[in-house]
């Protein structure tokens, strides 16, 4: 898999001149390694791939990356991979333009005379790691369904009075509990006029009963992420909030099932948004409509009024249609979804808005 | 003393001739304006601050920084940098090598015709950051109190049967519930042979009575991190590992010892080295003894074996030299240190090693 990862890569018009290419950053050292070790690079070529990593990952690397060189330094990191481009006889290595500082081309350019360091778009890697497969779809999956039980499980202690720290820490525990390696991102509890901002930040305040409660959570789990957000509401919905509600879920609903190979992003978001601005409601879902996640929580193709990017099998995409009404709250509801060879896959499977309940 | 930093910066002399600065990266964001929001610019001027950022964030960068101008960006983030350079007839803008990528620095030459980008190292930067405030030093505190308590808390249901990652979990939770915005760090729980890495990984192995435990953990309490670690041992710790324990306490205490303004870091990393290579342990301390930390977990100074930086007063640090025996487990301790003007203060207090008990 890492093979095939590799050499469609390097297949790829602009790096089939590369003899290699300098990876820095995680999670792309983890898409075409499986070493999850920080602080460390990867000079990556067609038929070699070299891991250079200090004594804390010496076992870690061995055991993750079994057909990887690995390289454990003692030293400066540039003065390793000096002495592998000269043992290599590397005379160009690709480097990311997105990735790479001012610095970092200073100090590889000055201290390895001779290779030409050359700026590459990752846009390839994007492209690549936007189409997810078997595996990847298996390790995301799981990660909703972590996501989703801990959410269940949150819901059988929430109460008014518990402040919405609190209510994100429930949640946090229960992802662990329940075998995440950790939460995907800062979990979001916004209450009342806190849920009013698309993206709130989690506060002491406490939770109150008839006010919507927006919590987008999500879990990691070998490497991977899902990302999840429902409304919730302690008491009676009131018809004001029940109707935004509903158009909300019309909205995320249209979007999903719009959802196929070949449709262009923008068609999904322009789906969803149409039901809401028909609604009267459309300047107060200022946000696109969704994401490509995997690796990252935020990831290819981006589903915004304007993305011509036509959707392909093995994406992995949010839904996310928010409806935030200054000062007053806001609903919004977001689902994972596969886009399969017909059509797409709801990966998510909580309930919505269901009577009186507090969904 | 959000404009006593700003004039220090640039009151540096090489910031001095710069007309403005833009920065692009949290924590430095916060450090120069108080806001947290994320996917956001500042233009920092001398007498100006300009934040650049979206609809999500209106509320709170007005509410976060009163004193700056704040921009909602309904396009591309460059268009908006572009009017405001315009604007204020700026000609020239410094940016930050460490942080700007050639990507980026291509966009913005090329989206403002006629406006120098100067690259300038940030390192101005890092040495205002070194040395904390009382403001900062009073969250640094807190941050360490809470994630003191929240050990304390663990510690009353900790059990062999239990898994590292079950324990990461606990302490996290209690870290929240306790009032910190998030865990600091990713939590290293590591039991047995996983306790010989220094750097671990908290997996899903059960913890097991009469092999070390360390716990690496920190709080972040108003953007500010702590970072503790402690070994702890279920059961009788035996006259092997207490011995290494005992060095590395030793070696702890006399590093702790030494911290006063003036002497030079690798002198303190030195004094704590020496008593561990005498036991004849020297080759299992294979990494510097500590780091600053404050917005960041690492931060300038690092405390390693051939630093010539000289403390000052205000630097926090950690100092936390381990021994690592491979395949067996290891030991390590680390408290929280600030550096006063007549000498240091150890800001944690957890108990240490105790006759018998788990520490």
């Amino acid at each position: 898999m890492l093979k095939s990862r590799i050499s469609k890569l390097f297949g790829n018009e602009r790096f089939s001149s590369l003899p290699a290419v300098l990876l820095t950053g995680q999670p792309d050292i983890f898409y075409f390694t499986n070493f999850t070790g920080c602080d460390s690079w990867v000079l990556l070529m067609p038929k070699k791939t070299i891991i250079i990593t200090d004594g804390r990952y010496t076992i870690q690397a061995a055991q993750e990356s079994p057909d990887a060189r690995v390289v454990v330094r003692k030293g400066p990191i540039l003065k390793y991979l000096t002495r592998i481009l000269k043992q290599y006889k590397l005379e160009t290595v690709g480097v990311f333009r997105e990735e790479i500082t001012l610095h970092l081309m200073d100090r590889l350019s000055e201290s390895n005379e001779g290779v030409q360091f050359e700026p590459v778009s990752n846009s390839a890697v994007c492209a690549l790691r936007e189409q997810k497969d078997t595996l990847e779809i298996g390790r995301i999956k799981r990660a909703v369904r972590i996501a989703e039980t801990s959410f269940l499980d949150m819901l059988e202690t929430v109460h008014d009075g518990i402040t919405e720290a609190e209510l994100a820490a429930e949640i946090e525990y229960n992802m662990r509990l329940n075998g995440a390696e950790k939460s995907a991102f800062d979990i979001i509890v916004a209450c009342g006029a806190n849920s009013s901002k698309p993206h709130a930040k989690t506060s002491s305040n406490r939770l109150k009963a008839n006010k919507p409660i927006v919590i987008d959570f999500g879990a990691m789990y070998k490497s991977y992420c899902s990302d999840l957000t429902r409304t919730i509401w302690l008491g009676r919905m009131p018809g004001y909030f029940r109707k935004i509600y509903e158009v909300c879920l019309e909205a995320q609903l249209e979007g999903i099932a719009s959802v196929k190979p070949g449709v262009l992003a923008k068609e999904v978001d322009n789906k969803a948004r149409r039901i809401i601005s028909r609604a009267g409601l459309g300047k107060y879902f200022n946000h696109s409509l969704g994401h490509g996640f995997g690796l990252d929580v935020h990831e290819l193709p981006t589903l915004g009024s304007r993305q011509d990017v036509e959707l392909r099998p093995g994406m992995v995409i949010t839904v996310e249609p928010g409806i935030y009404i200054p000062g007053k709250g806001g609903i919004r509801i977001e689902d994972d979804v596969l886009v399969t060879k017909t059509g797409c896959k709801v990966l998510s499977s909580l309930p919505k808005m269901a009577g009186e309940v507090i969904f």
